[in-house]
């Protein structure tokens, strides 16, 4: 072909409007040049296995599987990046790809995403001298269960049991009701399957004894601390959930932006000229206010990590000091990564939906963190992470912010007024619980009254957490960071702030206007605003999106190639469908349908109904 | 079995807890006793003849059937539901199905949804009672093809041609580009094909010329009114889609409140008390506002239909007189439908979504309904539909409205409230769009730089047509209506009200805000009335949900069931997955997956990574 079409020129140009290097932001993204540099490395290797890096064939999943096809398929890529891993001692970061849908879902992500990390944190040092080794290399590969059929959250409703036998020195694992099976399903194309006990015994020392113990004569101590440094352990799982949850909403953020960039549409009142759907109002307003998110979410895991890594420190040195923040920290993140998965776009990122319900539905999730602090308000001192609550008096009536125009840019301005928010939320649900406590219901009770209000302030003060993470994270960025990367990171906080204040799409606008201190007018002021960060983030659209360094196989996208020209790989990719290439060789009719439905459909005896009209 | 489980007695409990029969509610919304009947007997005739009677049975597609084997049993089930519609002389309700899914996007939907309505509306008298009847008996099936690859709502912007040829009195279809491709894609298991014409011909005569013509010699008339007359002919199509939209939300919302009534859940602070996940105020409160935003769905269907019969009607006669009204008839029909999708439960009905987007982006049709109201803001005098608007001062600043308490629960001051809401938010763009074309900017881009704005004025002129509707609906009720359903359906419309506007978790909410006539403590009295509505309404939820007739075949979910035994029929479905099936064969072990994938990894050399640990 010697002319680029329409599409691909489109891309370039939208290409070389960037303020910024995106080579530069990926760096930021994944830590150094060398952490891109193996991240691409490692990608290529595995499509190359795969056999997925020629872009212009349909990927296999798409095209004739059925179940066991998608599952095997599963295995196999499942295999691929685990051995990969092992060979190149590299970060298994793919997991947090389409094709890693499959793995994490399958026995080599489950192994790496649960058995490893619960075997680290509950294990004795015996315990995990003798298995982390064997499973980090895939000589073993363990799997985990936890809930049973009717039973979730509510520990103390689990019916399987585990007597423990002093003659044999062993436990006997049993499921004694339909209830009590432990069901895996999620995953469509997964190995949707089921365990039930039937008397299994395992020996008494394969036991995890790190924070509790079974002694030889069936005596059971535990460690006071037990139940938090548990709950600490997971603190890395989670870390790895809102990763997952971040990134996989910037692939579809990739393939959208992607798509509106070469996507033009009008109207018939736009008399002949079309423009890319990314200059709609609508479009360009909604695609970066979702790309801030997903920029912010990144930089909380950011945080996240460092946070675990810091407790880790503290805990091999005996000091569990930091485990009173713990419980809330793992809520938050778990609220934080169901947080961007309402944020629109979960009809092409189902794994995300999937993600969001993990632990539970996620409304469920803010409610926990809310009623975390109701007790923190109850608690002397308040808790660390709710000590800004208290520097704002929220019986006061105010007579509106004082901020306004530019200042409404300023990350101290909208931490002050997420703050605000959330300290009144907190107090006002408190408030209300109180009340209804008085009246004769129990703290249960209560709470579930008002459980949308719970819900309400419990996100608010999540969105202090991603909001201020992510400045701390931008205050951290090292000083060769280019002007232009810190200008455009900037913005999105900005961007992100705003939009979740005074957004007229913005789902709980409402919750900023209670006490006075803004009005609607300050909603209009902070549009203004919004309209200028959304006209300065334009350009950088498409490189914002590249800095996330999708490769095209990662995407697994028509309509999300990076070279623009989605048009050619669409028909491309039709074509490719066994339907269609079956009906290319038998005169373009799909066969098997024609004969067995359509031909004796249209032939059917229909003199009954008497039609005079003619064929 | 001797005792019903746990289950079934939780929902046997819960159904005999209802304030109304829900067969006298199935007769309001089917429109009488006999339609209830004729739809039963339909469904049973069709599921017996589908195979799909026994609810103890994996439904077919969701066993292990590839895109080939599902586009299959998709003709399958289009061609059992088309002859017994013809056979029984039945609407084919049953499109709105989950099996009918399949049947709306393969032919024997598609010649019923868009072939047939076409050529009703754009064929000459000879026309139409030629195909017709050959269309309606099954004796030809139609086809539709409009958009082009690139190419969507910019009908200037197509590029297929049709060019007369005067010698053979045909047309010459052409497709010149491979962005002229006519590409059908959507839901996935339906013959996702495209169609590229090769200078194809066809006669003259061929072309619909009810409203425009092509005479012999190649000049081309068309009656002024033809835009607005074929608008009007797409409102049955979009009274179709409303329906569907309607009813598969429905049939979402019946799997999630049955699943709701009978699983229970608990959290290690609830001490041993285990309730149904439906009395969690969440869960509550977001399933009974979403079923009264299904009824109110279903209502302005009804309400859409008897316009659409009105229309018909007046138009038979010649009187085109209510041609103005259906352009925003049909574009608010269309906001209706996509309305209620985005209310919460996209992930469950993936149909919907896409249905959301047969017009283009459903905020594109809000914002089509917005700049519609700009015009007749400047018109005189205002169209019938916002002449509401004109009876608010918009530029007056209220010191609050005066209402309170039990009187929010009145429909009177909830339309007084979404009108004067809409008149403000209308009035206020139309100020913004007025603003910006001072500046010198032309109207279009005016209208895009407000496009958010727009959007919110469209929703909210919407919402007053829903509302206004559903009312509408409730005073035109038979006399010998049972109060018990009288009074369910006016709460319904009173908590569809008054959780648009004060939800905790209303996304629209600050839009209720602007001018001071409501404030933040109007929505906490309204909040103490939505909790009155959501405790009178909790008994019914299983009944209003009944009414709907929904068979379990229908709904196609294991969680679903009717009579409760959720986790029964989930571990047997489960079981006959032909994956499952087999391992029961081989020992309990998915030979493939183990041959292939699992025993090679666990059983690869690792002597060059020197592991000490034993196995």
């Amino acid at each position: 072909m010697a002319q680029p079409n329409t599409q691909i020129r489109m891309m370039e140009q939208a290409r070389g409007r960037a303020s910024f290097d995106s080579n530069n932001m990926a760096e930021i993204i994944y830590g150094s040049k060398g952490a891109v540099d193996r991240h691409n490395a490692a990608f290529q290797r595995i499509e190359r296995a795969l056999g997925t890096d020629d872009n212009s064939k349909l990927p296999p999943t798409y095209g004739d599987m059925n179940r066991q096809e998608l599952l095997l398929e599963g295995l196999r890529a499942g295999k691929i990046t685990f051995e990969d891993g092992v060979d190149h001692n590299c970060d298994r970061f793919h997991y947090a790809s389409h094709l890693g849908v499959m793995a994490n879902s399958n026995p080599f992500g489950l192994t790496h995403v649960l058995f490893i990390p619960f075997v680290k944190l509950q294990g004795t040092d015996e315990q995990i001298a003798n298995w982390i080794p064997l499973a980090e290399s895939g000589k073993i590969i363990g799997s985990y269960t936890q809930t049973e059929l009717a039973h979730g959250s509510f520990v103390g409703g689990i019916e399987t049991t585990a007597t423990f036998d002093k003659e044999t020195d062993e436990f006997i694992i049993h499921s004694p009701t339909l209830t009590s099976t432990n069901l895996k399903m999620s995953y469509n194309g997964t190995d949707n399957g089921y365990a039930i006990f039937n008397h299994v015994r395992i020996p008494r020392t394969n036991l995890f004894m790190r924070h509790c113990k079974v002694a030889r004569d069936g005596s059971y101590t535990s460690s006071p601390l037990r139940q938090k440094l548990v709950f600490g352990g997971m603190l890395s799982g989670r870390a790895l959930m809102i990763r997952c949850a971040g990134f996989q909403l910037a692939q579809a953020l990739t393939i959208v932006t992607r798509y509106s960039t070469v996507r033009q549409q009008g109207s018939s009142s736009s008399v002949g000229h079309e423009k890319a759907i990314i200059n709609y109002k609508h479009q360009h307003s909604g695609l970066l206010s979702l790309i801030a998110k997903s920029y912010m979410t990144i930089l909380a895991w950011k945080s996240a990590n460092n946070f675990y890594s810091k407790l880790k420190v503290h805990q091999k040195n005996g000091d569990h000091s930091m485990l009173p923040y713990i419980h809330m920290e793992a809520r938050k993140m778990c609220g934080g990564h169901g947080y961007i998965v309402i944020s629109g776009l979960p009809d092409i990122v189902n794994s995300v939906t999937a993600m969001c319900t993990f632990e539970g539905e996620n409304y469920v999730m803010w409610g926990q963190v809310a009623r975390y602090m109701l007790k923190g308000l109850e608690a002397l001192p308040v808790p660390k992470d709710m000590a800004y609550m208290s520097c704002y008096d929220c019986s006061y009536r105010h007579q509106g912010c004082g901020t306004n125009g530019e200042q409404f840019l300023d990350h101290g301005v909208l931490i002050e007024i997420f703050q605000r928010r959330a300290a009144r939320l907190a107090n006002e649900v408190h408030n209300l619980v109180k009340a209804s406590e008085s009246s004769g219901k129990s703290r249960l009770e209560a709470e579930n009254i008002h459980g949308l209000q719970l819900m309400v302030a419990g996100r608010a003060h999540i969105e202090v957490f991603i909001l201020s993470e992510s400045i701390a994270q931008l205050a951290m960025l090292p000083a060769s960071t280019p002007v232009s990367i810190k200008t455009v990171l900037h913005r999105l906080v900005s961007l992100f702030g705003l939009t979740t204040i005074a957004s007229s799409l913005s789902p709980f606008s409402s919750s900023f206007l209670g006490d006075g201190y803004l009005t609607t007018s300050h909603f209009n002021e902070m549009r203004d605003r919004i309209d200028f960060l959304l006209e300065a983030l334009l350009p950088d659209a498409i490189a914002l999106t590249d800095a996330w360094c999708f490769s095209d196989a990662n995407l697994a996208s028509a309509i999300g190639c990076a070279d623009g020209d989605v048009y050619t790989r669409l028909l491309s990719w039709t074509r490719q469908l066994s339907i269609n290439v079956e009906a290319e060789k038998n005169g373009r009719v799909f066969k098997k349908g024609w004969e067995e439905y359509m031909k004796p459909f249209l032939n059917r005896d229909l003199s009954h109904l008497d039609i005079k009209a003619k064929l």
